[in-house]
């Protein structure tokens, strides 16, 4: 339980050098740093699993989860939306704006997300496995025809949804996943967009608020 | 333009037999189901891209896209949301219960359906190479763990957010993508689960309606 009246954010204490800058916990720091709005972390360890008792704040044992005052959230995508619902410069209040808004939310993490993960998947996790470069192959192709998808629906916008937005918040922190390869720089609208981003200084200061969480001696 | 004033959905007129039954629009059918709306359907070519004019509708040429009034939306998870919103048969209006079953409908699109998607890729896209096998091998593993926890978190409960909800739309539709295999039925919550999500009357029609709309001569 958080002893102050700010939004509480789990986090982890300690990851490898790859996964910094990753974690998602990213994604909600960077909602909360852009309406500047003040949060408490509670470092997790991630190399263990984490206390049965936090299985009812994020059913899957991973982070981040989110608490604000008496209510408790779960999913970076359900956190976004939240901190949305309760500021404009994060979603439009009403009408088309918000729903283009939600629609490339989802977007980010069901249509993008889940084939940079298996980028990710092949080039981290099984980097040592000859299937992985023939798996890779095949994601790649897939995962290009949606970068082109965004790309082009970005002509002629900064953003996704016309003014900076949640969606942003996690199509940016989505390629973040690909930053291993040069995929996203093959589409200049995409590659441009993904740097309007990362140089918001509510990302630069999300960032590094997230690194100087990494506080655990690894060894 | 929908010449009524009902939702117009976009779906399929044909898809080969593998797909029927996971076609997405089928969320949004089981969603207007569940309150009794009708709706229209606009039936697309799957086999040749879609006109330039359908991108604006839906940037990543997939179905459904979906219209109500005014309002264009894309995404089967903000479709939901949207419903979800007008009727609280589909999501509570307020509080914990409201952000329980959002949470669990970002879960369902986000944490258990990219792994799903990994294994249909591996069996049934890539069913004849080498690679598959091995890459399905490692997916599975992961593909259990996310199953498991969905399946613990079920515990006393008929659904997932406590009483019936969007959430339950989007996860019994995902654990469908699993249907030529029996990883679901290793978890007895979880089949149970499913099994109940897929003999309510709302999903059976939406079903019927799907397969009635596949009306194309694919020859």
């Amino acid at each position: 339980m958080s002893e102050t009246d700010r939004p509480l954010v789990t986090a982890f204490e300690w990851v490898p050098p790859f996964a910094r800058g990753l974690v998602r916990d990213l994604r909600v720091r960077w909602a909360l740093e852009e309406i500047g709005a003040p949060y408490d972390t509670e470092l997790l360890n991630a190399r263990t699993p984490r206390p049965d008792e936090y299985l009812a704040r994020q059913p899957f044992d991973q982070v981040p989860a989110f608490r604000d005052g008496e209510l408790d959230l779960f999913e970076t995508g359900a956190i976004l939306l939240y901190l949305g619902e309760r500021d404009e410069r994060l979603l439009p209040a009403h009408g088309q704006a918000r729903w283009t808004a939600i629609g490339w939310l989802f977007s980010a993490l069901n249509s993008v997300e889940p084939v940079v993960t298996r980028i990710v998947t092949y080039d981290v996790f099984n980097k040592d496995k000859d299937w992985a470069a023939q798996a890779r192959e095949s994601a790649t192709g897939l995962c290009g025809q949606k970068l082109k998808r965004v790309n082009d629906a970005l002509a002629g916008k900064d953003w996704l949804a016309g003014s900076f937005s949640i969606a942003d918040i996690a199509m940016v922190t989505v390629l973040n996943g690909l930053r291993h390869t040069e995929l996203v720089a093959e589409y200049p609208q995409l590659a441009a967009y993904h740097q309007r981003g990362t140089e918001r200084p509510a990302y630069k200061r999300a960032l590094d608020a997230q690194m100087a969480d990494f506080v655990a001696d690894p060894t």
